[in-house]
């Protein structure tokens, strides 16, 4: 690659981007649906009885690099996580670049590396992808959309319209790990923390889950920007339910909550990248917490909430006191560029 | 929707990001798999036997609105084409939006209808999305990702490394009208054009002709970034042969020619997004060239080349003069941001 940082002329449709694209994106993404380099990967069909699942999320994380993890994981792992919230096995993943002028190209490889560890961990394969450059200024370092495929085998539907009264929520592991990792190397911040970013693929805890709830198993959801309190409103929007939390039950580091308090932050509604919420039947949420218990990524699951008939949309918490408050979906942005 | 500017709020997970979700996505976008509005959509399987097509492409073109079209235009048919190229009939599409603060919303609106009508018109639906906001100066208005679906129900392969020697290179039309009319539009040129760029669908087309070619036809392309020149570097590099181009026989028209000699511009490097470029068997060139006339996107469609067995890689042109040349593949970026 002719330079150290990234020129326009990587995003030409010319020889620098052919190189680029030569150099280091078929050598760390390489397999046979991507190798003819083609305008689009050819992928074989599926069995019959399938169905298929698709999702798309850009990355514009700010820093890129963060404690655990990069932007090149998090793209990976947020769109297997979607596919794993459909209920499906992720099988193919695309990549779309856009660059600033000026990147190193150093830091590009380095979150290349990850993308590939990060597929080679959810057993996925990158199989088609694009690169756009534009001039410095106009963008910030990076930014990377994923778009993926999972095919689903079994029968079951999962999605937010499919809560019931009388569902319990569960909840994989630590609140906010993510926001606050991610917040602790922003510039203006300056506060430090021993903490890592939760980032991780999902496709083994969905995939457990899946087996041994069957259609008790009624609404996965990684609680990503917005975090557990985003991922509730969507639930009791979406089910025409009221979601009741209990505050002692969620699972908050130790760090997180003493970074809460520093920055006026609630972790109800921090970002998480490597954790789901489950909404189980009620006869089927104890096996379900321990399925997600004897597994490395689900450890400190905890049953955190209960679906009520009440009232349409509403999520309440019982605080640590015992009185019930309001947990509100917050109009504006709290942390822009979480993820 | 709050104000009519884009603002941070509105990438957040919160009620304002809802909101933009459901009163312009959902309302412009909508259909049965994009309506659940859960992290994926769900899609019906395959018949047996056939195979998948899955593409993806970000847009970046500046100014964002141009003659004869929009980003929004440009996004869904630029992946639109990049499934037809594989062969594949395009079913459905992703969107990814990264937006900066303080876009106005109308500019949006506007996108999104354009999107809209660019999908209906290709008979594709918008399943799945994903919507970040930036702060100001982070990004230029608005960048979008598509990635895409298609089905391929025939036995035909096509790809850059099937050509064979004796297939001839047919064009589907006017080379350079996007490139000259987007350029036409760029703040620091100054010159001004009755052309419109030429973004359109190529489904038909391709459709028509792998019905009329079948196994005769060897590789679709649509010259986009880097025009004919790297469309055919492409074939060339792939399918290890040489490829010789007459320049008599390109349709460009006369105020693209005269756009080029103004800018110092060459027409085989501007990008075109509503042409193909066909290699076809020689035996079948003059009905997969009627066929493309037949139809109105095709009307000025061109035998323009032969492949040869020659030397690997090489593109030379025979100029007016009879005069052979190379064809380079250009190192750097002519023109950043075309699409």
């Amino acid at each position: 690659m002719s330079g150290d940082k990234i020129q326009l002329g990587h995003g030409s449709g010319g020889r620098m981007m052919a190189g680029l694209i030569h150099d280091l994106f078929k050598r760390r993404f390489g397999n046979p649906f991507l190798d003819p380099l083609d305008d689009g990967a050819l992928l074989p069909g599926l069995a019959p009885g399938e169905r298929l699942a698709f999702a798309t999320d850009s990355f514009v994380v700010d820093p890129i690099f963060f404690p655990g993890g990069s932007i090149g994981d998090l793209a990976v792992n947020g769109t297997v996580n979607d596919l794993c919230m459909c209920g499906s096995r992720p099988l193919w993943l695309s990549a779309g670049f856009i660059l600033e002028e000026g990147l190193e190209l150093a830091d590009l490889e380095g979150i290349v590396g990850d993308m590939a560890a990060a597929a080679a961990r959810a057993g996925v394969q990158i199989v088609t992808g694009d690169t756009k450059v534009v001039e410095r200024g106009q963008a910030d370092r990076l930014f990377i959309n994923t778009s993926g495929i999972g095919v689903i085998a079994h029968q079951v539907t999962l999605g937010s319209r499919h809560l019931r009264p009388g569902d319990r929520l569960i909840v994989s592991g630590t609140l906010g790990d993510h926001g606050i990792a991610v917040l602790s190397r922003r510039r203006d911040l300056g506060f430090t923390t021993p903490l890592l970013s939760d980032t991780a693929p999902l496709h083994e805890l969905s995939a457990l889950l899946l087996e041994c709830c069957g259609e008790a198993l009624h609404a996965l959801r990684d609680p990503t920007r917005g975090g557990l309190a985003a991922t509730c409103h969507e639930f009791a929007q979406g089910s025409g339910v009221e979601i009741r939390l209990e505050e002692r039950a969620l699972p908050v580091r130790r760090e997180v909550a003493a970074a809460c308090e520093l920055l006026g932050l609630d972790p109800l509604y921090l970002a998480n990248e490597g954790k789901l919420v489950a909404a189980v039947a009620g006869e089927a949420a104890d096996r379900a917490l321990q399925t997600l218990r004897d597994h490395p990524l689900g450890r400190e699951a905890a049953l955190i909430g209960e679906v009520h008939a009440g009232k349409t949309g509403i999520v309440a918490m019982r605080s640590f006191l015992g009185a019930w408050r309001m947990v509100d979906l917050p109009a504006g942005e709290l942390l822009p560029r979480i993820c």
